[in-house]
């Protein structure tokens, strides 16, 4: 079964169990409460619909692991929901705190609610998808949902480290490439190792088979941001102008960047006089190759691909789900936008 | 035992299961973000001391509920320590929810370094308590530690709803007793009341003790909040001068101020008029009690003491530590400040 039919199968199903788990927060004078959760999710309000939503990577990724590893992908739906909810969460939080006013297309919760009413969803969130990770007791025994939830809060801390990390950086000039995983293990890597490795504890897999089924979501997760981050500079669309602009105008300290800093070349001479402008962008951008930050940017991705790879390797995953998870993992780090 | 003697023998003991928690969120270059959270916990910083780390009533509730039931309190310490830092990351979301610049005397954690690292400062506090909760798991069997972690979520959802009906009133002239109730249930009672029935679960009585114990902790918080609002209109402190602003100049819709509202006497045709000074406050606090609102607050706060009490009896609690309940009760509800 290729991986498109692995989406077609579980992609209504997770829907249908996110929908089910934001329900729990309606209640009586809580219609904007509601409404404020269904607009995040992407169901409702202006421009709702299935690019509103997202991939849904993170629960496609639990359940497929689950899969691989021989268990059964249903007995983990809560535990797929509860962490696309997690990721949830930290999207309203992340924009509120990062002063972005749009998230896919669409104004952001705060932007819409204000910053209180949306501070307060996000932590609805948080509580909700803590509630799902417990309906995992009506099918499985209780001290794997402890572990699976034991999993999911340390991966919680993890985020809000990487989180601290990455508004701290703002004021810094000098990062190493140490400070840069770091930051990124915390706020990219850590969910996506939790969702392998909460679909390994699901499946009941030995420690050694967990852990590498964890090892793969993590370096999944660092070549994910690795790619992000050469797409923000040199993606075709970017460079067009026909997405966002450049993370050299955002002025994100990303892995390119970071390599161009260390080289004090010619992008470093023009990246310490100040901010850089949309029309700018696409030059800088070339200089930015040329101190050889595009190549060693590739090397890095293709570096921490082959570590995903290799993890998932010695997980020996199973039957369909195993062969179509290795594709998803080629296919999240082959995208072009 | 007296009640002062529980509260030397706990709060130590609760002092340090909280810094143990809150020393899981250092790590390398995470030297301010622990600064965050041991300056809010009122540990460290300008004005640390133990008027700023708040009376932590909390933990008390839920150690001395489980001593009360026949349990061994020292098992409980961790859902002591954990509802205690729910506590706190409300309090840091809340504070700037509300624009609140000041907690115990001393700057709030987002003025002190922005809403950004405030916000995921409190987010910490909540995987913190999560961590700090499945620590139960190693002393109690895995189903006692996800029925109380079903206690504890249902309650942070719960906070969130309290919450969101609080920022939505802000907006409306009319609001009903029920509309008052429903807030407060989500914002201050709820969180009394997973005090008290976790505390009852971890002793493992029976589920007519745990709803009584439950009950106790409801009712207390209602009737905590009742006295809250008497004094933040008749409270000396307030009327003097010597204490914050009257709710009334901050414009709180608390329970004196919607009877006097529902009455349409003296005090609702100044209330209408617009925002109360700190001078005018202390005649229109005499025109409230003339319209009867003293007098009606004081009879929901004795109807609401007495239904705690009323609750906690019909459980049966145990020992000194029973006793010491009963006592904890009337020395919440009879404070002066």
């Amino acid at each position: 079964m290729p991986i498109d039919q692995f989406f077609h199968l579980f992609i209504p199903v997770i829907e249908s169990e996110l929908q089910a788990a934001i329900e729990r927060a309606n209640g009586t004078g809580m219609v904007e409460f509601r409404n404020m959760l269904t607009y995040h999710m992407g169901w409702e309000g202006p421009g709702a619909g299935p690019d509103a939503c997202g991939k849904r990577i993170r629960p496609m990724l639990v359940l497929m692991t689950v899969a691989a590893a021989g268990g059964n992908w249903k007995n983990a739906l809560p535990a797929a929901s509860a962490i696309e909810l997690i990721h949830n969460f930290s999207l309203i939080h992340d924009d509120i705190e990062d002063n972005s006013e749009l998230r896919r297309g669409r104004l952001t919760i705060w932007k819409k609610w204000g910053i209180a009413q949306a501070t307060n969803a996000g932590d609805a969130l948080f509580a909700l998808a803590h509630l799902e990770m417990l309906r995992l007791s009506e099918i499985l025994p209780a001290a794997t949902v402890i572990e699976a939830l034991q999993s999911l809060d340390q991966t919680c801390l993890h985020l809000t480290q990487g989180q601290y990390l990455d508004l701290s950086y703002e004021n810094r000039l000098y990062l190493t490439e140490y400070d840069y995983y770091q930051m990124v293990e915390g706020k990219t890597s850590a969910l996506l190792a939790a969702c392998t490795e909460i679909g390994a504890i699901i499946a009941s897999v030995p420690a050694d088979t967990r852990q590498s089924y964890q090892r793969f979501g993590k370096f999944l997760g660092l070549a994910f941001q690795a790619q992000d981050d050469l797409l923000g500079i040199w993606g075709n669309a970017v460079l067009t102008g026909k997405s966002n602009d450049s993370d050299l105008v955002a002025g994100k300290k990303t892995l390119p960047v970071l390599y161009g800093i260390s080289r004090r070349g010619a992008f470093y001479d023009r990246w310490v006089q100040g901010s850089i402008s949309s029309q700018e962008a696409p030059a800088i951008a070339e200089l930015l190759a040329a101190d050889g930050a595009q190549e060693s940017t590739r090397y890095q991705i293709d570096r921490l691909t082959k570590q995903a790879i290799q993890a998932l390797e010695s997980a020996h995953p199973q039957g369909e789900a195993g062969t179509a998870l290795i594709e998803l993992a080629y296919q999240l780090l082959q995208r072009k936008s």
